[in-house]
């Protein structure tokens, strides 16, 4: 079997007998400035990076919303990918829009103007069909909602989420009460060290592993990616890139890889985790090679293949 | 035979057997404050660094200078090491002295005083016994004093060099002059970034390994070292350690470790290239643990095969 070799399929195939997967996230229209260029109301959105970035791996819906004002182009890209979208929903009103900019130091986005519109009253509904995923994604978004997704499911196998300062600042509480039936957190190192309150990363895994997720994952931008699980630490560097055109969405990106390869295998072993770290890192290092989802429009299953054996090649020593 | 197999010797049979190593260098009283505690005047500066953590892996001199005030008892230190220090010049005048601070973001030390005094006119000198090592490191000094040390030697199998933005900025041309003659350029991210006047490491990379070195090693403090070798990448994450109480001398205890092994083995293959990054890695992890070389006061081989083995386990992941 497919599935206990480890062995991955591509597109539709891959898709067709993986497990399920289910996101809640922002669809969106990002205009984002970088030293390398400037794009105007492109694809963007947590939940359109990470269910592009699964779709290489696994079947994967999407929970979100967006406006009456929302390209059918957009739509049509996500759709042959074979992203489910029938949970997407279309209201009145406009699409969420973000506006950003990154200095030459591309770790960190200033945000210039966010216009939440139809994402600001958005409460998330999963239809029936969508009631028993596999693993479930719940991208950053006020904690209250992301526990009224987990509430509206049968439990998934693996559940994990994303969150931002905004949350941790503004709903500390409500975001430990998700910590507690969430079995893997995925931030930022400035998020881990504000939720963690310690700008020791050991000392704040110590701490978020005791408040409920089993694994923690820290992403760290252009110095990769570290996890802890129990006692485990498993750190992999970022893929060191000629062209960095903008980062936005890399974070999704490994999400999205992460749990596409986890969904596609059913397998939660350490190795596992850790060879999904890895394809997380491959696909947000596809995503930082152009604005948008532009990079993952052509990209084959070999590239990502290629990059995986790249990133084996980049870590390994032997011992003696 | 030992170096055949790569099999590493602790202390004194090391250091008997082993390539020898010569390290030009400062050697200071550092005082230092971190978050974590405070230290007035303790052992400190590049060649003290570098050779205690060579020390463990090969026989090592010191070409330095210091002050009639240097305490006995520092030097009783690095003698027990069996660090040889007929090279070291002890002239009329006071020893360099360093005094820094750090916040809680350990990265980066603010210099609060810097007084020369013997280290300002310090001119090296190699004696005859000094002047056919097997490798060379020229620690962070003026880059002319770099290359007349270079030229004071018999051509060396290694010659490693690191500098700083100071000379970067103020002796350009020199130090593209000795960069021609050095195999490997071991610097930190924002040195490469200065030197490269680029803000991509990995265009950094190629415009350093045309100006000379085979092999350039970035070093980026808490998120680990970068080895580029013609087009070989690796990369080693740092270890994420729960008390770090003071970064100073990591770089050069990272170099110290990184040449200590290569002398001590004798291989310059990629293979032995990696494994020496890592060896380099795992003495900075240890010199951050406490403040000034006390971390390797007390430090026995075995903790380093220990450390060395940990660095594996966090990094290492199967394809399938």
């Amino acid at each position: 079997m497919a599935r206990k070799t480890g062995k991955i399929l591509p597109g539709k195939a891959a898709a067709a007998r993986a497990g399920n997967l289910l996101v809640l996230g922002s669809v969106a229209l990002d205009s984002v400035k970088t030293p390398f260029g400037e794009v105007n109301e492109v694809l963007g959105g947590s939940a359109a990076f990470f269910a592009t970035a699964a779709s290489y791996f696994t079947a994967v819906s999407v929970i979100a919303v967006v406006g009456e004002d929302f390209p059918e182009r957009h739509l049509d890209f996500l759709r042959q990918r074979d992203i489910d979208l029938s949970g997407l929903e279309r209201r009145q009103g406009k699409t969420f829009r973000w506006r950003g900019e990154y200095s030459y130091q591309l770790n960190e986005a200033k945000t210039l103007d966010t216009q939440l519109n139809v994402f600001e009253t958005f409460r998330p509904h999963v239809p029936a069909s969508h009631q028993s995923p596999d693993m479930l994604f719940l991208a950053n978004i006020d904690p209250d909602l992301q526990r009224g997704v987990l509430e509206q499911v049968k439990r998934p196998r693996l559940v994990a989420c994303d969150t931002m300062n905004f949350w941790i600042e503004g709903k500390r509480d409500a975001l430990f009460r998700l910590l507690k039936e969430v079995d893997v957190l995925v931030i930022n190192d400035g998020e881990a060290r504000a939720l963690g309150q310690n700008s020791n990363l050991v000392a704040v895994s110590r701490m978020i592993l005791g408040a409920g997720p089993k694994t923690l994952i820290i992403k760290r931008g252009e110095y990769g990616v570290l996890m802890f699980t129990g006692d485990q630490v498993f750190a992999v560097p970022a893929f060191p890139l000629e062209e960095v055109k903008d980062p936005t969405g890399a974070g999704d990106c490994f999400a999205g890889g992460f749990m596409g390869y986890l969904a596609r295998t059913g397998k939660l072993s350490e190795d596992a985790l850790r060879r999904a770290v890895v394809y997380g890192s491959v696909m947000a290092s596809f995503a930082v090679e152009a604005f948008s989802l532009d990079r993952l429009r052509g990209l084959e299953y070999k590239d990502i293949e290629a990059r995986f054996g790249a990133f084996k090649q980049m870590t390994v020593f032997e011992e003696f």
